[in-house]
């Protein structure tokens, strides 16, 4: 089958290439995008088309990409002769996909909903994505490799972007409220006492600190806007929503890390960063 | 020496015993306490002065009560003839302490700030009470017995509190975060999912929310103003503070299983109660 792949950041290009290993061709499109996606790309022998309309000829179309940008990324697809299968696997609410969906459907455009849960697929065992919707059975079906574990949940479109929700609401959110803490800690002057009570009775907490900090700011301008689709997401189910919107901000403190390396970003850098 | 307990509730009674374990003579005021409450007393053979104005002969009293009544307990004391050092191990802001100390201070009567770490201190090394104030090193030779670890943290008011609102806003918050993800993804539809993810990739986290909802449900009721507290002190230190606006509202919507036992708590019934 053909595959097109928008737009392949680092989780992106692990989905194309677990794509080629099940023995698809992979499209992409180049127009607009950075040397680094340009890299990426090329490294993997995907097929540049260079146009979005070019990818007509597709059977399916995997959209990976900010969730901000989703809804945008959907409504060109749609305009486009592409009459195949739509699937958006971005970390956007089950709204934001319904609404994708009627877009696409509009057009003739089938849809598939999904949820990538883990790091990029570049390890058997390491990274799942859940697909619902009417023929995400066939999506289970394209990943014959097992570089990503294809498990679908259902015919519902909305229901992988609620178990999506659901994680990173927990992961990300619990990442956010402890740097908070920490920095609470730091700029009262109480860090070194609550660090030796975590040693004593929370064990895990100090190295969650270390492990948010240097994994997640450099990640953390793109998890703005998911935040706020997880917090838009639990008020429409009537639970309180605003530890997300505080994740929200803590995140969009600590957007301007966007690439940084790992060890670049020590405790008290990102803590900083939070205080000022 | 004399000490005085306001108002013996299960930590109440621990610190009660340590005291007495540590030589002193320990009174409390029964006017307007529960039968509960008399017979947690009695069970340490605590003196009933039976009015707060008899507590006087004291030469220190420990205010031990839920935070919404930690200035009127205060300012209650303030008014007898008590002249010795008072000790607020309540879970308030920083800010909360500072105006208590003001009260106390007006009245001729030293004021040192507390903050409890850990369970009810019946067994030794589970429990610390961390104090700051001119005077937290006399209270830290008043428990010599070792049943309570008392450690001083310096001689400013409000250090104390902020290392017990930085420790309970990690715990209790991501208690409430947990618990809220948990929710969510049972109304809508995708807890089974969930737990298998749980269990693939964030081992401890389905362990968290059974334990949040039969251990903290019952004490849901006092944590509210416990997350109040810690969202002033986030918002006093310009760090995002919602995260506790929304635990307070995650436990105020638990706060109808107040002493419940723990198995009546299964988290079907406890995940009921924040949805509906």
């Amino acid at each position: 089958m053909i595959a097109s792949i928008l737009h392949p950041g680092e989780m992106g290009i692990s989905v194309a290439a677990a794509a080629v290993q099940s023995g698809h061709s992979v499209l992409w499109v180049s127009d607009g995008r950075s040397d680094k996606t340009k890299k990426r790309a090329e490294s993997l022998k995907l097929k540049d088309v260079e146009k979005l309309s070019e990818l007509a000829e597709s059977d399916v179309i995997f959209s990976i990409c900010p969730p901000q940008v989703a809804i945008e990324t959907a409504t060109s697809v749609s305009a486009t002769d592409f009459k195949g299968l739509y699937v958006d696997a971005n970390a956007g609410s089950p709204e934001t996909k319904k609404l994708i969906s009627e877009i696409l459907n509009k057009n003739n455009i089938d849809f598939v909903d999904a949820g990538i849960v883990g790091p990029p697929a570049n390890f058997e065992g390491s990274t799942r994505m859940y697909v619902s919707g009417e023929r995400s059975e066939e999506v289970e079906d394209f990943f014959s490799n097992g570089l990503l574990d294809v498990r679908s949940i259902g015919s519902e479109i909305g229901k992988a972007a609620s178990l999506k929700i659901a994680y990173g609401a927990w992961t990300k959110g619990s990442s956010a409220l402890i740097l908070a803490v920490r920095a609470m800690a730091k700029s009262s002057g109480v860090e070194k006492e609550l660090i030796e009570e975590w040693k004593l009775s929370q064990p895990s907490a100090e190295s969650l600190t270390l492990l948010s900090a240097s994994l997640n700011s450099p990640k953390a301008w793109r998890f703005v806007s998911e935040m706020q689709e997880i917090s838009k997401t639990f008020e429409a189910e009537n639970i309180p929503s605003a530890f997300w919107e505080a994740a929200a901000e803590i995140y969009a403190r600590l957007s301007k890390f966007k690439d940084f390396s790992e060890d670049q970003l020590d405790i008290d850098t990102v803590l900083e960063k939070l205080i000022e």
